[in-house]
């Protein structure tokens, strides 16, 4: 059975993610401390894959993640998961959630179930926890009288009453996991794909235009930009693009080349299905069809034949 | 001996530039009326190549030249020559040129010395001609008392003084002349070629500036860009460019196959060596090493063996 690393503790919505990643095969699914240690594990071979968190439509990109991808031996995503962030509450069964007195939970948590709580623990106070899977064992262990909690983390606790599920102020709140595996036979195009690369261009006027326009003149869509800090030196940074499409589509693999020749570095994050499956739109002037014929095009008229 | 056609009369520039653009080899060569003639003779075989005005510093672009070249079945330029333009002054052998009454010539000639005439022909009054070839002609039937020629005039009337040689204004007047051919194989890249071709963009806000992007995203270095109405529609323009470099080199060939699928006519003119020999100044990023290392870089990747 392939083992699979995760960022843990269990009961957490990473591993609720990897769960669903891996949902195709049997998995045995291992919890690491760390982004840093889970990906490790992956370069090291002690592990298959590693499901990590990449970014939240409230709190913005994992840095972690971002920096762990690039920080040692190649590593590439080839699948994701947009999991939407709907909390269960869990509760001591001899507690009347009116006379609750405390609620723990990650910060970001509290912070996403503010309006639930006041209405439906309106006495409890907030216990900050260092994840929603620690404060789900705060309840447990009588520490805490109520948990805001991944649903995964209800596996653990089948002697702790739920309350409620999908709790969730703002309705649309996700995060975006990648399953993140060493170098190896990439993921097959399916017309819907997202491919991820980072790059740092050279410290001139117009780099990170040039770049941009590697993309936007072959009609890739950009769907996301960051930067972090190379750490080199000050003012250096590290670019993480996602755009659709798969890097076996000729114009994706056109620009790929072009932001090879012209950048400092280059690395492959991967090519995979889009969570959304919704097919990318190719503009006639960078389909499959349309570099084959410039091709024959431009054959043609180096042999003299036409022009 | 092939047979190569010009832009006439006998006795003008285009006939000394195509001269000197056939040197190379014995060549028989007829004069044609107009451009339009000289170029379908190419065209129906009758000629091997034509010899043709495209650009004159002071006058600009010849229309007439560039919309021959588009207007029938393809040619490519093969050789081009930036000839000086410097007169010789030609007199009847019986007339003091401080009495000469007449002075013929065509009139961007006569524009182009009017200095020297004033000083050295005070008398004389200017005979407007079709062209230099003609004034000569004047000057020997005694039309005319002097001429501004192309010193290559000289050769058709022996029989007239020449009065001086190298006459200009202006020290740098020079006229671009192309040696044009059918499709064939191409001049071998020098590693200081011109590359000319002529594209209609499609009418979408912005084609220009990718087009232009194709090209100087490459570190295509781009001397020259004239516009000429398509004659479809009012607003349409077809887009003549000369950019350094061979249509052999990968940079240039990456950036036509690019114009190929975004234009809505691409046609390639030549590759041919510059007429200053100047070699073309290539970045590292779009050297032939950069391509050939960004696409096994790609292949690499596509194969899933590096990231």
């Amino acid at each position: 059975m392939p083992r699979i690393a995760y960022l843990g503790p269990q009961g957490t919505f990473t591993e609720q993610a990897t769960r669903a990643l891996t949902a195709d095969f049997a998995a045995e699914l291992i919890a690491h401390d760390t982004v840093h240690s889970a990906l490790d594990a992956v370069r090291l071979g002690d592990v298959e894959a590693a499901g990590v968190p990449m970014e939240n439509s409230v709190e913005g990109a994992v840095a972690a993640t971002l920096d762990g991808l690039v920080g040692g031996a190649p590593l590439v995503a080839v699948a994701e998961l947009v999991l939407p962030i709907r909390f269960d509450v869990l509760l001591r069964p001899e507690v009347d959630p009116l006379h609750a007195t405390s609620v723990a939970s990650h910060p970001h948590a509290l912070a996403q179930v503010r309006g639930w709580l006041s209405e439906r623990l309106p006495r409890a106070l907030d216990v900050p926890t260092a994840s929603t899977a620690t404060a789900a064992a705060e309840v447990a262990n009588g520490t805490a009288d109520a948990a805001v909690v991944a649903p995964v983390a209800t596996r653990y606790h089948p002697e702790l009453t739920r309350l409620a599920s999908e709790v969730a102020d703002v309705d649309d709140a996700v995060t975006r996991f990648l399953l993140v595996r060493r170098p190896g036979l990439l993921p097959d195009p399916t017309g819907a794909d997202r491919t991820s690369i980072a790059v740092v261009a050279h410290d001139e006027v117009g780099a990170l235009g040039e770049v941009l326009s590697e993309l936007s003149l072959r009609g890739i869509n950009l769907s996301r930009i960051e930067s972090r800090p190379t750490k080199d030196r000050l003012g250096a940074y590290r670019f993480f693009l996602d755009f659709d499409g798969h890097v076996a589509d000729t114009r994706i693999g056109d620009a790929l080349t072009g932001l090879h020749r012209r950048c400092f570095e280059v690395r492959f994050l991967g090519s995979f299905p889009k969570a959304d499956s919704k097919p990318v739109n190719v503009r006639a002037a960078d389909s499959e069809q349309a570099f084959r014929r410039s091709m024959s095009w431009l054959d043609e008229v180096r042999a003299g034949r036409i022009a």
